[in-house]
């Protein structure tokens, strides 16, 4: 099948969680990470986030950096990645900042998804793709985005979204950062059982400022 | 208040897993970290699990290498260090490995415990400490240790144990083997809420065998 090339990126604590016990989202990154990170999606053509991380964050999946928005223009592309977002049942918040109309989004739904949320989603002048019966069909998914021109996809999280990637056999890389912060509860990297469970081939870890970073390529891809 | 030396090691996969869905232990390790890790029980006074531990995976604890036993016995050391469990409950099958009565066995327990089974426990020649009301309390427990000659301890897990020993603050070092594997489900590294979460210092990281280990200090140690 064609797809994009796909790598995840996400911060955790040493005891693997991504959010605390309430479910959202602390600082774990340092300031060097969080440069890293802009990096990686002023070169990825689209950034993905499951709806969890919308309806607990409200991120606006934008290049933080100018400089490296300006370079993105120079280059022919548009300032920022398509945001794309998992979403089976449209529970999207019309306010969240991921719909901003300064930056194309694509909301991706399934067919059980509400029509009328659909259009008004619509007339804000954001894309909606209907993609799967119940669930979002991520191979679908895929297959489109790479038909749209989408060839490099960063997917940013959560753990449910993280897991069905996993689950599905199409990442190509995996990038963690570990942070010096543990919690004990709270939403894990991977969260949804895999079944057999996913090796991994190392392929770098290095330290940028007070953590790690890890280069994982799962091996069923 | 005088304790112990006092690390955890344990082996986790890319999301802080350290057991399957069935709260099994999986090999995550590789050849080359096993080593290590029976190095650093030689090199221990004792170590330490939880009985959750010792009901899911039913460990013997012991030092593998017969060349590392004769070194400790060189030094004037036992064979193995001591182990201890701990089990406020007092919960532990008579026929645990870890009750062998060729090594010596600290079983831990807290004032609930049934007395009945306290002295099924001694008639096996194993060692019984009450040590706190309800569960087990590891200020005592690290005091008494210290005062027995303990100066190292090495906490091997499970993940509730962890979480006790970080929140109370006692932990000198913390080792994670990160292996390549992802579960998605399973007891994670620390197992209860740690509020607020605990900030820990990387002190080093290293690539072994297919794996990284990390080296973290807590910072309220």
């Amino acid at each position: 099948m064609k797809k994009p090339f796909v790598f995840i990126n996400a911060a955790m604590g040493i005891d693997g969680r991504i959010t605390d016990w309430k479910r959202r989202q602390v600082r774990i990154s340092c300031e060097e990470d969080l440069k890293r990170v802009d990096v990686l999606r002023a070169e990825s053509d689209a950034v993905l986030v499951g709806i969890g991380t919308v309806l607990a964050d409200n991120p606006s999946l934008k290049v933080k950096s100018e400089k490296l928005r300006e370079e993105r223009v120079k280059a022919g592309k548009s300032p920022n990645p398509l945001r794309v977002v998992l979403d089976s049942k449209a529970r999207i918040p019309l306010n969240s900042r991921v719909l901003s109309t300064d930056t194309e989004t694509l909301v991706v739904v399934s067919e059980i998804a509400d029509r009328k949320k659909l259009m008004e989603i619509e007339k804000r002048g954001v894309k909606v793709l209907v993609c799967g019966k119940n669930k979002v069909d991520i191979q679908s998914l895929l297959k489109h985005l790479h038909d749209t021109g989408v060839r490099k996809l960063m997917v940013e999280g959560g753990g449910r979204v993280i897991s069905s990637f996993l689950r599905e056999g199409v990442v190509d890389r995996v990038y963690v950062y570990v942070g010096g912060i543990a919690f004990g509860e709270g939403v894990s990297l991977v969260e949804g059982r895999l079944n057999p469970p996913v090796r991994l081939e190392l392929l770098n870890v290095s330290k940028i400022g007070k953590g790690i970073v890890m280069e994982w390529k799962p091996e069923n891809a």
